[in-house]
């Protein structure tokens, strides 16, 4: 059994939903604390120094003492709800897998190497994606950031405390970013382009401007058995108005809308509802797509909320715009891929990724695992054992070029 | 200050919303367990004796020693999901009234009068309307109602244990229903058809035939930001299809069709949807009707969901015949409520109501009162405080006809 094996299999019961069989690792929660639990451990086996800054983001050192900025790798441990096992994850294990592999070739890092595991990537449970990495970039009020509320009212502050963290201390670490000269993300593919591709891994050329808006559709609740059909203000109909123009705007615009949060209140089955609110996700190849499909949703729903006397408002809840990673860097990776016989595609993204947050302030870079279905934030996304194998052997060799 | 504003404004408090000023009296859970307590006392103010039957109804029985079969009236303490202040307090409110303003006159029936408040009769926590009438009359196997379950799992028999009732006493009171001659149920008018005709009270015909569907949607959980839309299978738009396809069936067929309460899995703003559910409530003039509408809402669901590589399934949660009210029994009110100069109009509804239930065992007839704008379900529905008074003169008269 490889290292890489014994890590994943050690990782993979936590926080599983047997009846899915995805994952339910949200921030702060029980399974995502035994996940930290799990990152320390392999940090231990490895003799590399753990810690936590601030914002409750672990980090795991192979310290070279005099040895100047660090080179950073790593991911994510948190999930969306019934997601799969490879999302975040493997990143992080491929790290440490990809250092089992150096220190096997007696290599000594001229540079300190991290493993990072940033918090709440997903926005799983506090509603802002890549949260952890916002805050130590400085992407986020820490004020903001403290007062952010799961489903059940929960603030991060509590969900910190809680978890033995000083909310106090939230916000941006200029020194740890200081110490830090890249930062290089393993991560499964979202897509099938690998696979269209016929490659194992690639590297990431940038990532799509997205966002995320509240609609709020406010009608009159009725009781559904006796309330004439013209006499109602029912929400739901603006609603399935604004879930089709969402996908047609797409289609036209030739970019990627989604509905797929929605809550209906008082959600009653013999009540019509008083107000409907869903979660629109759009991204695209450039924010002017991306706008114009924004628009297009947005007046379609005023429209259809004013034919139904329904009353419609919105809010951004998240602008994140298009990242291109630093194109030196990606050179120098290539080239060290090329040195081993790997040749990795460069692909763009329509997925946020903490890499996308930090390289704002740090050149990034981020790899690919092929995912043969391309099906993501689902049980069902997937990596063969021959791939897993070899984003390490990537991941080790961009570690060799970059610490050595 | 009335009788009937006193029994009001010591029940208006208990379960009540500060925040939307809607009710949340769900079978069994505290606030509903304070109405039970708010019921025992009022019926201890006025030394009636106090019954619980197997199945969580309440009875305050005004015995009358060889008597014979006795007249009952009531209706319900429960609600929907931030309901108004009166779906069902109403009719008890003002059958506890109506009896002081009996006593008041020095009237001595020659028959036993019980006031009821039947359980669960929203279905708002364990999903069967009428449930505590449908076990009763034996219109539902108690081991079915044994295994229902509320939003956390918990089951009816269990919720039962825990309020301190046997769970195995579950089931059909022939000796009950035995001693009960007629039953008269008051409730507030859940449309505007008594506003509209000018009349403060109403004369139930009949209830709709109506039923409750489940549409379950089955597509594949994917990433929002990389999944391409050709590649999709994502249930909500179909279920959106779905939505507006009731709606124009209703309008075709003269019904009424409403989706209410829906649930998306996983449920993340990020994430293509695995699966969406829905209720549909169907209710229509008579059994063609409800059926064609019921039928065209499945073929357009079914077609849309086949377009869009999304599996669809349903099933019938509930299917309640057409009921007509005693016509002799409405006869004999009618002329009662016309000795007192009360003009009462006939009217059809499309709400289910425990006297729709009893009605399969019993000569059953329903009050009606009038409210303003027709709005139900919602923390708007009203009746005006003199609409009230007219209501509660009209079922002493009614008492007096029927136990005189």
């Amino acid at each position: 059994m490889t290292t890489f094996d014994e890590l994943w299999e050690s990782l993979l019961p936590i926080g599983r939903d047997p009846a899915t069989g995805g994952y339910r690792r949200f921030c702060l929660t029980p399974a995502e604390l035994e996940c930290r639990a799990w990152f320390e451990t392999a940090a231990a086996q490895r003799q590399l120094r753990v810690q936590a800054d601030g914002n409750g983001n672990l980090f795991a050192w192979w310290d070279v003492p005099g040895g100047g900025s660090a080179v950073a790798t790593g991911s994510h441990l948190d999930s969306v709800p019934d997601g799969g096992a490879f999302d975040g994850p493997l990143g992080v294990v491929s790290a440490f897998a990809a250092i089992d592999e150096l220190r096997a070739t007696g290599f000594q890092p001229a540079r300190p190497i991290a493993v990072a595991a940033f918090a709440e990537e997903e926005g799983g449970r506090f509603g802002v994606a890549c949260l952890g990495s916002r805050l130590l970039t400085g992407a986020i009020d820490p004020g903001t950031a403290r007062g952010l509320r799961d489903g059940a009212g929960i603030t991060f502050a509590d969900a910190m405390q809680a978890a033995g963290h000083d909310p106090a201390r939230l916000g941006p670490d200029d020194d740890l970013l200081g110490r830090t000269a890249t930062y290089v993300e393993l991560h499964i593919e979202q897509g099938r382009a690998l696979a269209d591709l016929d490659a194992a891994v690639g590297l990431a050329e940038g990532i799509w401007p997205h966002g995320r808006w509240r609609l709020d559709f406010t009608g009159r609740a009725d009781h559904a058995g006796t309330a004439k059909l013209v006499g109602r203000a029912d929400p739901m109909l603006p609603y399935a108005h604004t879930v089709l123009a969402a996908r047609q705007a797409a289609t036209e615009l030739g970019t990627l809308a989604t509905i797929g949060k929605v809550r209906a209140e008082p959600g009653a089955a013999n009540a019509v509802s008083s107000s409907v609110h869903a979660w629109l996700d759009v991204r695209a190849a450039g924010t002017s797509q991306l706008n114009a499909t924004v628009d297009q949703v947005l007046t379609a729903a005023r429209e259809a909320a004013e034919s139904h006397r329904v009353a419609f408002g919105w809010m951004g809840e998240s602008l994140t715009p298009a990242v291109s990673f630093d194109t030196g860097l990606r050179g120098r990776l290539a080239a060290a891929l090329a040195g081993q016989g790997i040749a990795a595609p460069v692909l763009p993204t329509g997925a946020g990724h903490d890499a996308g947050i930090l390289a704002a302030r740090r050149p990034t870079a981020m790899l690919f695992v092929r995912n043969p279905t391309g099906v993501s934030h689902s049980p069902a996304e997937h990596a063969e054992p021959a791939d897993c194998a070899a984003g390490v052997t990537a991941l080790a060799a961009v570690l060799r070029e970059l610490a050595g």
